[in-house]
């Protein structure tokens, strides 16, 4: 099998990161601006701009940064056997989530400038590709050893991530608290009824 | 009641409907001023003020015009059987808008704006559950006539809308021309094995 895509990323300035994170939760990201983000830090702007020039390299680093995280959580996922693993994997991207609303609805933000700014676009889409090889990676395992139906893994995984990316759009734009909830049985439905029909 | 005004020839509102569309495809949601609309519009910032008095006012307009548009064609669906008539709507909501991706990029920028404008997020709840009345409507009618198996409608027409959502963020934010059939293969092996599992 085909090794991870890389993921190797500049190291972001963490205090700045959490800084940013700070200003992002205040201001949202329409508002945020290098002298918030340099007020939360606690320094002078120009401090801030010593680490990078302008606003969108900050917020590429600041993607990077929150996107390693949880690339971390992920790969933090014990291997057990595949369902038991697939099943952790669902709920780290779709109920580990819950608390962390403010940083959806800022990355709901930078993902409708994708379109606009190559930079974001790069990171959603490695962050996607990575996933999605964690997924596949997974039903591929069920499929050899047997536990998994024989599906198209690449298009199961496909269809998870457009199940979590449809809860992180619906828990921001309808501010549905129930959004995550919904697309966490309807995986489950999925996965029940396209991987594990025989049961 | 009075009747409603004579639209049928040249209405304004509808002129500056279709700038505003014009203006939003070549500039962004973030770049768009009631100066670019106007010049789309052929007439001065004046003319366009006259009718709307903010930007955000001509953009919750524009929501309108767009999302009502969208629910006749939703509504146009010919009652025929249930499972006939889900199929129709499924492409109603993820074939047809792969004609309109610039919309969707344009449309994901005001979604994530839901959170700080009022306007836009009474319009976006408006439309969904709309979309989702539809949708219980036929699973409903589908289990009372025996055809489907007898789920609960609520959670069933959310999952579906889950669906179509993070097609609809996935096309925009990865650029990704597969994103809305993927969606829609998703939608159909959902529907096959939780609304007709005995097929």
């Amino acid at each position: 099998m085909a090794n991870p895509p890389d993921r190797s990323f500049s190291d972001p300035d963490e205090e700045i990161m959490h800084a940013t994170y700070r200003a992002l939760r205040e201001h949202g990201y329409a508002d945020l601006t290098i002298k918030r983000i340099a007020e939360e830090y606690g320094k002078s702007t120009a401090a801030v701009h010593y680490h990078y020039d302008t606003k969108d390299d900050l917020l590429a680093a600041f993607l990077d940064f929150v996107l390693e995280q949880f690339v971390d959580t992920i790969h933090e996922v014990e291997r057990t056997d595949p369902e038991q693993r697939l099943t952790l994997l669902l709920d780290q991207l779709l109920v580990e989530v819950e608390e962390h609303q403010d940083l959806l609805v800022a990355i709901l933000e930078m993902r409708s400038q994708a379109p606009y700014k190559e930079a974001f676009a790069d990171r959603f889409e490695q962050n996607d590709e990575y996933v999605q090889y964690m997924l596949r990676t997974v039903i591929d395992d069920g499929i050899s050893q047997g536990v998994f139906a024989d599906v198209d893994a690449e298009h199961t995984a496909a269809a998870l991530m457009t199940i979590v990316d449809g809860a992180r759009t619906r828990a921001v734009v309808l501010d549905d608290a129930d959004a995550l909830a919904t697309a966490r049985q309807t995986a489950e439905e999925y996965v029940q009824s396209v991987l594990l029909p025989e049961e």
